[in-house]
Order: C-alpha cells, then structure tokens, then sequence
C-alpha cells in the first residue's frame, strides 16, 4: 500500500469525475473504482433523449470508456458491490461475483448515488420487483428495456412531472405514444418554477399530452403479468379513474444510497442524506461523500438540500478527487442549484432555493429573444427574485429562448452576492439577431427595483 | 414656460429613451426633440439585416412612431436642424424649413450621434458628396440607396472589418454579390476580438467572401461619376491592386457630433467626444449629452472611450431622461462594453476594454456548446482575462453558439468585481440538449486559475 490510496464507491458522474481529479492531481497513487453496475461513467441525464432517439445509441451516453480509465491508471472494478467499510482497518470489502476483494485505503470517496422512490401504488411489485412493463429511469439497462416496451402499444402513463417525468412525456410523445402525466401536487415542475412560470410550461405542454395535476396512482391493473390499467384519484374532487396503460414509468423521486455511510458511522443530515462540508468531507475521517447520495446547504437559505443534479455531482466529484489526492479545493459556501431542461420545443432553467422563508420580493418581465423588429422572435419570460431588506438577487426562473445561459447570469449575480440595483444597470451583449437592447433579465430587475422603492 | 421643460436634440436610440423616461419620471413637463432626419426614433444596428432583406422592410426598423412620441405627449420636430445652445438665456436655435425654432429648457440633452468616418480615399467626393455608388451606413435613407445600388452590379467593396463592415459583407454576400473586405489593420475586428480569437471568425469567413487585411483603399477610378475600381495597397509589401467595384461601402469608423455641445461650452475628451458624468451630465450646468456624440470612462482601465454601442446609448437614455425631469439615476461607475454581433451563421461576443495595459493573464477553452454525445452541438471558443496581482475578471470573449449570453454572464461577474477563483467555481445550468455539466464559461476560468497558481 502506498502513501494515498484511494477508494472510491460508485462511478457516476460525481465518482468518476473524482478519479479522474484524484488522479489529475497525483500522477503516482493508486485509484480504485468499485461500481455494481455493468457500464463506467456515463451520463444518466441523457437517457430520455437515447429513448427518444435524438442519441442515436445507448453507447453514446458513455463519457469514459473502461479502456480510458485503465490508460488513466485508475483501476475500474465493474459489477462489483462494495459490502462494509472497515473503517478501523481502513479497508473496503467488496464482492465481484463470487470473489471477495479487501482493499485498504487512504481516502475513500462515497458516490453510492440514489435509487428510485417508488410511492405506494397497489400491485406495482411482483416478487419484490417492478412487473414486467412498469419502469423507472435511472441506468443504461432500465432505457434498455423502455426502448423495447414502446413497440408493445400506444399508451404511456407517466408519474410525476418534475425533471424527469415531462422530459420523458417529450420523448415517448416523439416516439408516438399517447402519453397521460399524473402529478400528485398541485402544479407540474413544482421543484423548479413558480407557479405563474410553470403555467406557461403547462400551456405549451397540454396541447400534446394529458396532464393530470393533484391526481395519485393508487393501485394498477395486472392482466398476465403486465399492467393494463392505471387507477388514479382526484386528490381535491376524491373522483377515481382508470387510464390504458401499455407503458408505466414512475419518476417520482429518489432515496439516497446511505447504508454503506450510515454503517461506517457518517453522519446523516435532515434530508437523509450523507452531511458533507465545502470540501465534500463527510463527518468520518479520510471518507469523502459525492453526488446523489449527499446534502449540502443551500448558499441563500443555508439549509441542507439534497443533491439532485449532475452538475453539481461533477463539482463535488472535482473537489473530492483534488482533496482526496493532497490537494485544497473547496466548493463555494453553498448551492446554487442551477439547473434547466427543454422539453416540446421550451426550455426551462432556474437558479436558488426552492422554497424562501424569507421576505422576497419578485419581478416578472415577459418578452421576446428578439427586437420585436426582427423576424425569429422567440417569447422569453424572466422572474427575479430579491430579498426584501437587502435588495440581494437570491433566486430566478426563465422559461423560452436561451433560459439556461440567462439564467447563468443569475447564478453568477447570486455567487457575486450583487444587489438587483446593480444587476438592472448591467450591460447585456445587445444585436438585432442576438438580443434585444434591454433584455429580458434586466428589465425583470428593473420592475423589482420599482417594488421595493415603492415599499420604502 | 413650466418649471421643467426639456428639449432633446437628435431622437436616435439615445434621445428617444431619454424622452421617454424623461416622460414615465414626469407627467406634466413639456418634452420636446428636434431631429434634423426624417425618421422618428428606429434602429441604426438592424439597418444591414434589412439590407439583407432578414428585416422584411426598412419602416420595420421605426421602433417608435411619430403618433407614439404625439400619444405620449412629446413634440417631435423632425427634419429641424438645431443651429445654436444659447446657455445664457436657455433657449435652442432651430431651422425646419425656413422657420427659425426658439425654445427654452430647463433642462437640454444632446443627443447629436456621430457620422461615419471618410478614410483619405482619392476621388470619393464630388461637388462635397460621395459619389453615386459610395455609401456610408447609418441611416435608413443609406440602406435605401445601398437596396437599389445591389442590382446594378455583381461586384462589392467594403472598406472596413469591423462589426458593421463583416455585417454588411455577409449581408451583400446573401443577396448574391461578390465581396471583398478591405481592412487597414493586421486583424479583422480589431477593436472586439484578439487575434486568434478573430482568427476562428476569418477562418469561417475567408470561404464566403474576400478578406484582405493589412490593405488600405488609396483611390478609385471614378467611370461617369460612379466607382468602376478601388486600388488599394498592401501596407506590408507596398504592393498595389485595383479591385472591380460596383457598389462601395464605407464603414472605417465614426466621428462624434460634437460643435454644437463645444459651442455651449460643454468639455471635450481625450478621445473627442463630449465628457460625461454617471448622470450624462456634461460640464455645462442643465446639460445632458449622451450616445455616439460621448464619452465614458471604462470600468476597469477608468480610460475614456467613446460610447460606440446601441445599448450603452440606451442606457444613458434613462439616465439622462429621468435626471432631466428631476429623478435621480446613476450608471455604474464606468462601461462594461459587453458586445454582440453574428455574421456567416457565427456569433461573437465580448466585455471589457480592448486595450489592457496592466499585467493579465488569459485563458482560452476551445470546446463544444452540448455534452460530446449529444448530436447538434456547435463549437464554443470562450477567452477570459484577469488581472494577475488580483485575480479579477476584467474581460472575456466568445466565437461561437450562444456567445452573446455567455460572454453575458462575464459581464455580470465585472460588474459584480468577481474574481476568476469564484467564478470557476459557479454552477452553470447543466442539461444534455442544452449545455455541458462543465460550460466553456467555467473551463477557461479553471485555465487561468491554473496559469495564476503557477506564477505564484
């Protein structure tokens, strides 16, 4: 064993990416990877679109191949479960097929990732497993098996209209399928957007699926194995119907992966998952946490959130891999959360907490991309908000053309700590086929700038 | 006489904001501009695009129309030359027609813009006018003359590899011309890109139309009062050519509007244009100037330079506007200069001054604007600049997919006084079809990071 060994749990985009900053970072220590799955880092994001086709194969979604890991050193055990870590002995036990393998380490990186939550929908297991045509989409092999599913008839009902749920709705609606939504709160995307904002979403979207809000799944239909039908439930009218379903996917949720932490004695947080600092250390020395299976405080609220997107993972995973490897590298005082999504021709973005206790004040501006004089306008809409006392931008949402890059903006003005007297005043790049003279992000500055000095 | 009277002089995008924020902040003072063109307030920026005929008509560029400026209750004179600021007695001299205009202000903003610039070029004028097909680009009765000159002729000259001379170039180039692009410096774009940034825009270009740098045009052969050849000369070898031409367009730059201001008094800058405070006040007390006819100080170099864009003019607009009719609005204390233009399907974008002096250092990331395994991603090229003893963010470039709202959120990041150690580490908005986990943002900051850590 040498001087810093290094372990790391799971190769998803968080773990991966840590092995390869790990071994950025020292050219000399030994990097192990245990994963459970069949395939190395690839990217989980894209699975909707390989189901859709716009990724022409499932192949393609893998980032870095088993041979680029072994020229980068880094040894990559495939289909591996890791069962205890030892931490007195500093040592993981994993098991590939029947082999055991006892492997010390210096630092150990736990990126375990999450598994789908799946809600109590009667009849949906079989044998502690999903029946054959209902799926979640969390790996290669459950994109697999919905690609093969959607040959066996037209009607998809889906649950759960986050992220996940409506970029889903996109692809199997492009593959032709009569697609039902069911979300069990009140608004679609309600993780993400305001309700006004979500509206506009749900505008464009109803016109080519069905969307059932405030409705549950309480039980399925199992006719020779397969579900036929979808019961669900008004949540507000108590009104129960059934829906033909060919095709179930639930993309309601995630639970952390946490055992193998939670045993090596990692503190857990509020939301379950593993606490870990600004420099992805968890509360168990030498062992770092990454990605899904971790919280870390919101940079506005400061309270802890779960870790739910990619890019986060892969920041976690390049501060852990320098870390791990003798390296400094700290993460900024809190999430951003930036995060976005397309789905039927609208793309989405938002950045800063979800949920704001404190005083805010919001400004909406509804626009074009363009100069209303240049043919190819697209409608953007902007809502920023402040908070009340401060003025200090801490949270927006964009729906239409360009939502995510306008959306950075924001993310860099909240990492900035800037005021919205300052960000209304930017100078946005302006062209007639780019950009109006006043965008979009100012002009929603400038209408809370006009609340608050009414307020005052 | 009321308590507030304002006059503008010139409704170009500078006086036509400042009268209409002059009016939102007052209701009741009497606004008044006197426009010695045709046209109320349009668009001089989309003026090539309706060359192209990407902007069906040239009236589609009028942003605001005569009957908005009467609706909004501001007198609007056009065609009315304003010939003399008499400060003592507050009162604006005006001609429209042989009608002698006296009115007096309380408050005045010039607004007098700049014209275009005319290189020593022998043969270009007759009787004091460009001869019949040489054309300058800034009004809408140019991009009318410029419409019927294209059909007389396949051969097309333009003196000038700036923003609006490639604009041009691609806009001829799109009705059918054949086009070279004569520009005196070693670079195209000179004033917006670095080398071998401008380098990715020529290398698209160079296969569409003709582009000869380092040549300035010396005469042209004037054949029954039209232009038949434009001799130009390398400045290099000193080696001369004569280029066949039928059509010529000259955008070498502008020069400022400035006698009527120096008449009143108001001071003159370094760089010829009339200085300015954060409110547009001049040194002349009750006077405003702002746009093409000003100067302003640069955020980071704190040097003059000369408002040369659309969207600072606008800006100051609202500055001038609302201070004028007694509120209160300050711009930040110097120019970000973010800037935008497209040309052959290739966006550009920059911030920050052109000419830097203190110690830098740059980064560069060449990458793509999705993730590699998404199909339609279009290559990104991002260059940011920070100053070495501090590690601020002072400028950035971008050639490429969405380069305007990227270079954006640079722009936030000098405003916000962000330092390149903070800004790598921001959370960009991450999705498949959308943009990368890690953006070409983010990327060239962690190159300038790196080069910073080993000079340290």
């Amino acid at each position: 064993m040498s001087n810093n060994d290094i372990i790391i749990i799971g190769c998803g985009a968080a773990g991966g990416t840590a092995a390869q900053f790990a071994r950025k970072t020292d050219r000399k220590s030994q990097i192990t990877i245990f994963e459970k799955g069949k395939y190395p880092q690839y990217s989980k994001c894209g699975l909707p679109y390989a189901i859709s086709g716009k990724i022409p194969k499932l192949e393609n979604l893998i980032e870095f191949s088993e041979e680029w890991f072994k020229k980068s050193n880094i040894d990559l055990l495939l289909e591996t479960t890791v069962e205890k870590i030892d931490i007195e002995n500093k040592i993981v036990i994993a098991k590939k097929g029947k082999a055991i393998i006892e492997k010390p380490y210096c630092s150990l990186i736990i990126a375990t990732g999450a598994s789908p939550l799946i809600p109590p929908i009667k009849n949906v297991f079989e044998n502690d497993k999903l029946i054959e045509n209902i799926f979640t989409l969390r790996t290669i092999d459950d994109a697999r098996n919905i690609i093969a599913s959607i040959k066996n008839g037209k009607n998809a009902t889906i649950i759960g209209a986050g992220l996940i749920g409506l970029e889903m709705a996109d692809s199997l609606s492009d593959k032709g399928m009569n697609v039902t939504v069911v979300e069990a709160l009140p608004n679609i995307l309600q993780n993400t957007l305001n309700k006004d904002m979500s509206k506009i979403v749900l505008n464009n979207i109803e016109t080519k699926v069905k969307i059932l809000t405030n409705h549950i799944a309480t039980s399925i239909e199992n006719k020779s194995g397969k579900v036929s039908k979808v019961s669900i439930k008004n949540q507000e009218t108590g009104e129960e119907k059934n829906i033909e379903t060919d095709l179930l996917i639930i993309s309601a949720g995630l639970k952390p992966n946490i055992s193998l932490a939670k045993d090596a004695g990692c503190n857990i947080g509020k939301t379950g998952h593993i606490i870990v600092n600004r420099k992805c250390e968890t509360s168990v020395k030498n062992i770092y946490a990454i990605g899904d299976c971790t919280e870390f405080y919101d940079i506005i609220t400061k309270n802890p959130v779960p870790i739910g997107l990619g890019s986060i993972a892969v920041r976690q995973g390049i501060a852990s891999g320098v870390n791990a490897a003798g390296g400094n590298y700290e993460l900024p005082d809190g999430l951003l959360q930036t995060c976005t999504s397309e789905f039927f021709g609208m793309e989405i973005a938002s950045v800063g907490p979800n949920f704001i206790k404190l005083p805010v004040v919001s400004g909406k501006y509804n626009g074009m991309s363009l100069p209303h004089y240049f043919p190819g306008g697209k409608p953007i809409s902007v809502k920023v908000f402040v908070e009340e006392k401060t003025g200090k931008i801490i949270a927006a949402q964009a729906v239409g053309k360009n939502a995510a890059k306008r959306i950075d903006t924001f993310a860099c003005a909240i990492l900035g700590d800037m005021n919205v007297e300052t960000l209304k005043k930017l100078e946005t790049a302006y062209a007639p086929p780019i950009a109006p003279t006043l965008d979009a992000e100012t002009l929603a500055c400038d209408i809370v700038s006009l609340k608050l000095s009414r307020k005052r």
